[in-house]
């Protein structure tokens, strides 16, 4: 994590101006100005921690005064009942920072707890698991970054950094060959064109147009392997699609380089933080 | 669902800005500027919809060509295989803004229809149930939207426009009786006052100081029925913390008058729509 | 006044960036770039203090090289021929944020100052005064602050965060009790209802709803005994409209708990403050 | 007014934000969706009009299916009891934007209403009234085209687009003179330089270095009159602090071609216009 | 281009700020409100158009009442007295606009005009020319645009859309292929890897670590020559540094597959296009 | 150059957000997060230096633990092989910031060197070089201060700070003497009136008004020498269009005050410098 990306920074500001609004009320009439406060992080359940950086960054961002001691780094398999880390500073600020840094530190370890659940499944096998942009609405850059955490790989950030030719595409263009065509002679030399097929037919269509990597899309696992085959590491190829922990051992089996899931993002179980003074 | 909504647009444009970037380079390069595409937001399972009508300003902040039809509205029980709404205009422009649409359409729906799920086991009793600030940040406006539509009411929206005063403050202010009397000298007069207590003995404390609302933390069930008899209407009622789908009738069933649930909006499952081209 | 205010920092960013533009042509042509300065706000008045925490925060951003040593602070009573503040810094600096640090300080000095006046006026009286939404448009949260400084109490902060039922809003809906009703079936537990009532009958009929406080509308001082009377405490009563230094105290005396004035800010006299160097 | 500035555009929106906030809460659940509203800018004492596009602009930005239809148009003296203009359009949008349009058009032409006030005491005598920079810190370009709609003129707009030599840049460059050369030198020829005197040897020695404006900083009327026959029509003259309706009058008689008030804008008087529904 | 495009309007947005700031002087004072204008685009010298439409859009983001009729689309070889576009509309917002919209369009054109002439230089040879990241500061995407106009291609966005693993990177990580393999676990599978190199070793090196792009830095003719028999198109080679209008063919002539020049937009010489009334 | 100029941090902050985007992805991953660097700017060629404080608050917005050590500072004239500044902190940071820092001081120092050489050539003749608003959109403030290190002066800085009559205003108004009259009622005693002339005629009109500046609008240089004899030094005179290193001697000898040079900024040749890590 490079505290210097201003893009969390950003994040953060937006998240403070709608949790903290015009100020905190209780707090304000409640709690002298300089008041000390000491809290820590504390797990309630067993996950792979992310975010911790970016927890410290809530705070830092609120009042500068605010130090925190971390007990875990990013990546770290915490333990139901460890504490994560201690927070010191002034009362208010901790007191009015605490829901933002959480219901990051939740989400972010939830999807690296996802993740690593995931990878854990296919361990032995080379295959990887990726992302996609079926992450929460401002906060992919957050997303992202915890599904590395947990051990998968992001993929295209966005709509503007790689090629993905799907099937609008491929019938607006006129056919798999010449859609590769128009991307190759246009997009930057740096960027991978990657094609979304749905039977062997395409795969070899795609395969032949040099494209550098074919998603194998919802394809059944007995295709998906016949596919790989074709392919035969002349391409990277990716399972994407109905992907769940009951096939995904399966899946990885075909050989696939890679399989992408939406749900590590799309439906994030938060896990159990919690924010405690003492 | 107010069209005018500054928040929405400011929340649309950012995640436009995330996932678009530079620029949709696949749809540059495989399909003509103007070509024209017609679409169908498409049920994969049954759902209560929320947020049709921010995906439409998805599209039309977009793209002012693009044209969406209704089939249902928000708060409708959608069922699997069912059109929710159709999409026609620039083929390039509904492919940019698809994946934003989606992306806050499955949330919201999800959380309305975990909302509804929750509302139905409830029903007949007079309780409410209300969300937290466990919401995503930066998209509160929208996840308190959906808990509307799902038959939920809202609580506090941020730490500015009600009191809520915690065991960290009573501490700090030296007491219930102190800490409600600071704020109500201070505050507002059109705000409440709400105080969490843990035993029956801080319930009498809260009462006596005239608190609007009164939180029951983590309370069992048996202790909660005693608590509501205490408070005996003089105060709203609210139970919060470790209510599921196992316990919430038993809950409802002590006569409290919220029950608060993070988990309305802090682990959703994204309902399964997709966006089909025709 | 909470100095990690996001709110306020950004009324700062925008004063500055208004007032300095590309830069104080000025001072960067006739003063060398680190020559020291010494300055003190100085009072030309008799005045009651609020914003000089704010003034620090323009120097702050501005420059953080800029010290400050308070002589009051905000709420004190403070006679004219008193140094209210030294400022210590880069003459260059100082120069540049003097016009938005006097412009803000002069303004909310102001507010505090008429608000203490007219809190002086009803003294002995069990009320409160409060503002309304006649703040100055971009600055309300420095207007409110301003408002509490001077002895008063706040209304609602927007249009967001209370709901208060006007004329139009009983018509719309076709008569108070409905209003109310449609109001409390939708909204927070958290928040108030108020209504805004004009003779007797509706008195007794936003009563009846369990409305949390009903305000009298340009109500004659008679009339508004006779509807504090009628209220007799089940809610909170608030007098608006025609309220002024003659009348006040007479208002007070009818026995109503808030009094609001739009004049507290919409009409301020900037108090008399200058920054002299030496 | 130019309808086009997205200086205005801003404040607009900043100031929806502000008050708005996530919603109108009363508006939403006590108004149904598409309820249709006639209303009217109604004046409730004599003024002079300035920002009623402005408030068209408010309503516009909020609700683009708002209509206006002016009775009276920027400038105009209006008397107590007429009608400014028609607003039609959607309730909710309407009551939405009431606020922010009322405290700015109340603002403005208070602004307007005093310039003309002042103006009119001056009247046969070739001066002019000017502006200062003690305007409302986010509002400077609304309040300088207030000014010149109650017929006075701007002064500088900040600290960037001309030069004004005050005591504190004469002390730390070294004199007038040097000030002044030092100024020419570095600044654009299409700059002004303006500068600040305290008695008549100040003004000789400016008058010399050929500054465009000498202003004339607290200055007895008799100085005033001295200072105006040395400068002789060589430079501008301006005429500053201190002055009010007392005085003005005679102010203007001592021939000074310019007289800035900041009061024209740092205390105004709120002019009082309320939007009626009917 | 597509004219939804966000960061476009941004753009358009920040450039109308900065230049007409609070208002056109000028034109509000010389011009009445409503005069209409007709101006057209005309070109003084020969070049290649590029942003045509981006000036389009400054027009209209300032008054959508203006309308343009183009005479030439982007990517045009338009000769030197010729018409490029018509431009009807309000002479007030026309004046306005105009500077924004020719800064644009001639830096823009200026960049496809040098961008054809070289490829023109290397007309026959499978060679294609790349832009670098020495763009303008703010204008990148305009800057790329207008180098794919002129029959170039896009290098990497930024830092974040592909790795570029230099001399630096090299070192810290202790040598080419643990670079490589260092990225190659970490990153997206959608994004390529690029190696600079200076001599043959480091091209073997590169080349056998299955990197997908080799950058000849600042290399002789003759060693480029050896390099790209080498790689034998097992990996795209890239010629970069030092490269100019003299030894462009000879350079392509080794068979390198890219040449990037810094050039292409560091250093544009502008079209001399002006915008006539009449 | 004024360091607290928040104009420059905010394009700062733009470019990095273009450049940087979501993370560098490259240094991410081969260099470890501490890791420290030395590197230095390296002048490849002879120039004069201009935004060295620039680069450094690139540098200090990125990360504040990056420092450097200047050379030479902004207005030096710089030798081939000098080192301009060196710069010491975490290598990820300096790497991130590298870009973006040489983007914006190779362009500065191109328009300081263009400017100076410009200045050279009328050393001796009492004329000052001035820019245009021929600059960059978005970065004139960084334009306008290199014009001023290259020994220019800037014209007025957008449409909004000085009044510029040309043609179309000319016509649009009746005539150069009503134009003058109808800016001169209406703007800040504070703003100059420049009026655009094209022959003797329009001169003495214009100088019969009263214009504080005359610009001969592409003039011969004999007309242009006559006219200069017509003015008298009663105004500023101001030669524009068309004006090149060819004939700039010969148009400053007719006696102008000021020459205006679109080619200062529209067309800048970037500096060669580089950053070296050592």
């Amino acid at each position: 994590m490079n505290l210097a990306d201003t893009a969390i920074r950003r994040i953060i500001e937006h998240s403070l101006e709608e949790d903290v609004g015009p100020g905190d009320v209780t707090t304000q009439v409640t709690i002298p100005e300089n008041h000390p406060a000491n809290a820590c992080f504390f797990a309630k359940e067993d996950f792979v921690l992310a975010g911790i950086e970016v927890a410290r960054m809530v705070f830092n961002q609120l009042d500068p005064r605010i130090n925190m001691e971390l007990k875990f780094c990013d990546g770290s398999q915490v333990a139901a009942g460890k504490i994560v880390a201690k927070v010191f500073g002034p009362a208010r600020s901790i007191l009015a920072g605490e829901r933002v840094a959480l219901n990051l530190l939740q989400r972010m370890s939830g999807i690296a707890t996802k993740t690593a659940g995931l990878v854990e499944m296919v361990r032995g096998l080379p295959v990887r698991l990726a992302d996609t942009r079926k992450t929460m609405p401002g906060l992919r850059v957050l997303d992202r970054y915890a599904v590395r955490v947990g051990g998968g790989i992001n993929h295209r950030f966005g709509l503007f950094d790689a090629v993905l030719i799907k099937d609008n595409h491929i019938k607006a263009a006129g056919g798999i060959k010449i859609a590769v065509e128009m991307a190759r002679k246009n997009i930057s030399h740096t960027q991978k064109i990657e094609v979304e097929v749905e039977d062997l037919e395409q795969v070899a269509e795609a395969l032949e147009t040099g494209a550098e990597i074919i998603m194998f899309d919802n394809m059944s696992v007995e295709l998906m392997a016949r596919a790989v085959k074709i392919v035969n590491k002349k391409a990277l190829t990716e399972a994407s699609g109905g992907i769940t922990e009951k096939n995904i051992r399966e899946v990885a089996e075909t050989g696939v380089d890679v399989i992408s899931l939406g749900a590590l993002t799309h439906s994030v179980k938060a896990v159990d933080i919690s924010l405690k003074f003492f």
